[in-house]
């Protein structure tokens, strides 16, 4: 057997899956941001025809689903297994939103790191040699997130100069065995790490360590230096943990600035959209992958990327409890050829 | 690449991963019923020295993968991956859990089902060439676990007799790619399934479709029929659920009345531990093979198992909604040599 495994926490593919499709949807919000005319739906109705968020939520996990598989030529018969992850309590976004396909199910919980999550463990399952085509995918709704980690909308509550704006959004790729380019080549795996960050209203400065370990170990473990990529894209750090992470990777001597940015200020015009630190969600990386760098990838502005989906583990009862919030992030490294 | 995925759902290994060590950390009822002597620890202490459940079930969660690397003589720096899922908003056990061991860690939401999700994913990271070692665990707390999904204890509400009484346990194996038997040698992955049941005091009727079709599935794929195994365990169907899966599988031709046992079932004494329905959560299946299933194993008490523990994929707000609960189980075929 010839282990993949590199250095501390990370993988090289032996034969790199192809990112096949990919597919966004989001709310009207992010239809009105910068990223618009990458997103492959822009609904007007925030609950997109549904009764509640949760349900809505789930409607844009099918919608993407089925375009991403749709644009390979495909249907969800072919697919030999759907990962994917949410914010909801018990994951409601995702398990509601694959139920009609009837296929094998892997559920993941990463916080906002699960288009991380679902990308690495996809690539592996398909390099490993037990599929063809793997879907993942991620989601996150504004108003389903507030109402589960902060406070009911219906309240008015001022938020905090540090708070994010979670992305009503889906990103979802097929990833295959065989096929063109964008490929993912490496990966390394985010481990939970906590340096005692307790403001659930500033997620960035929490997240910021994860990421720059995940970096740092994706650096060293694959010798690799920042301008190896042409971008190095976080999840959703936000104006707060970007600095922060900037610094904390120059501490160890990797200097990312030139390369760095984060779908959470990308996705909004933070000014014009009062987004406060930007925007965050498991959706904030997975709709911008899926929709703006997997574009620019496919065109070949972008040669290679660093992909680092970023999350805070933190429920409402932990931080209740006075507990800190754990973070993680996984690297995903695509090439275009 | 040699494909090994075969018909709908199913997963032959090349090379199929030793299950090296199990441990299994429990409560104090746990330690009161008919297994207390195949568990590796029995706290009398329903908080495990910590202020809250949640932390106590971290607790569980640490102690037990620490336990499975330390008999595999093996410390964490060893382990390539952690796969751990629980029932809590946010996968807080397991999240909290792992926090301190710094490995690279996959999240996974599966409900119930989490042992049988963390072992199929982990077997197929070893058998895909990932790694030499993973740990898949999975856990639950019946007071957390009351407070997420049904009333504070302090509430004193009777309970329904279909309902069943959540295990306060985790379940901890290490696999390995090389090492001695028993071995994972085939798995079949769970859809969500969903055949309309409203009643969260009835999980065990919500879960025995999803148990039936993956076990159906199982068969045809491999072509297998249930005398193959010695025993087909699911996870936590209880009294109410387990005769309904018995007749569903009939109905398709196959009779497992004989081989069919079910962990909610064996891990508390119904009548004497007024558990009405039997014991399920996470922990329960997840418990009992590690206690349990593991020893005998083990010992060539059995030969050859499947392994299906089952989840119900509801959450409060979903119930609070309307909607009917979708229920996925996963199948690990295991057999001594």
């Amino acid at each position: 057997m010839s282990l993949k495994f590199v250095g501390e926490a990370s993988v090289r593919f032996a034969s790199p899956p192809s990112i096949l499709t990919a597919a966004a949807v989001v709310g009207p919000k992010e239809g009105e941001g910068p990223l618009r005319d990458y997103f492959d739906v822009v609904s007007q109705d925030v609950k997109f025809g549904k009764e509640t968020w949760e349900q809505a939520e789930s409607e844009m996990v099918r919608q993407a689903i089925e375009l991403a598989v749709k644009k390979a030529g495909l249907t969800t018969q072919d697919i030999q297994y759907i990962l994917a992850g949410d914010l909801l309590n018990q994951n409601s976004g995702s398990v509601y939103g694959v139920r009609s396909f009837g296929r094998p199910f892997f559920g993941l919980f990463g916080a906002c790191s699960a288009m991380g999550e679902s990308m690495c463990l996809g690539a592996m399952l398909l390099d490993g040699g037990f599929g063809e085509y793997v879907i993942a995918a991620a989601s996150s709704h504004f108003c389903g997130a507030e109402k589960t980690f902060r406070f009911p909308l219906e309240l008015g509550t001022q938020r905090a100069p540090t708070a994010s704006w979670t992305v009503t959004g889906d990103g979802a790729v097929v990833l295959a065995a065989k096929g063109t380019g964008p490929y993912i080549k490496t990966a390394t795996i985010g481990a939970v790490v906590d340096m005692g960050v307790k403001d659930a209203n500033n997620m960035g400065a929490a997240m910021a360590p994860a990421a720059a370990d995940v970096i740092l170990k994706h650096f060293r473990d694959l010798d690799l230096t920042p301008d190896y990529y042409d971008v190095i894209a976080t999840g959703d750090l936000g104006e707060v943990g970007s600095n922060l992470l900037v610094k904390l990777i120059q501490q160890d001597g990797y200097d990312i600035k030139a390369r760095h940015v984060d779908c959470g200020l990308l996705i909004f015009d933070q000014q014009a959209q009062d987004v406060h630190a930007g925007g965050s969600g498991c959706g904030c990386s997975a709709a911008t992958f899926a929709g703006y760098f997997y574009a620019k990838l496919k065109k070949g502005e972008i040669k290679r990327m660093l992909f680092v989906p970023t999350g805070a583990l933190h429920s409402v009862v932990t931080v209740q409890q006075g507990e800190s919030i754990p973070a993680i992030a996984h690297a995903v490294g695509i090439a275009g050829e």
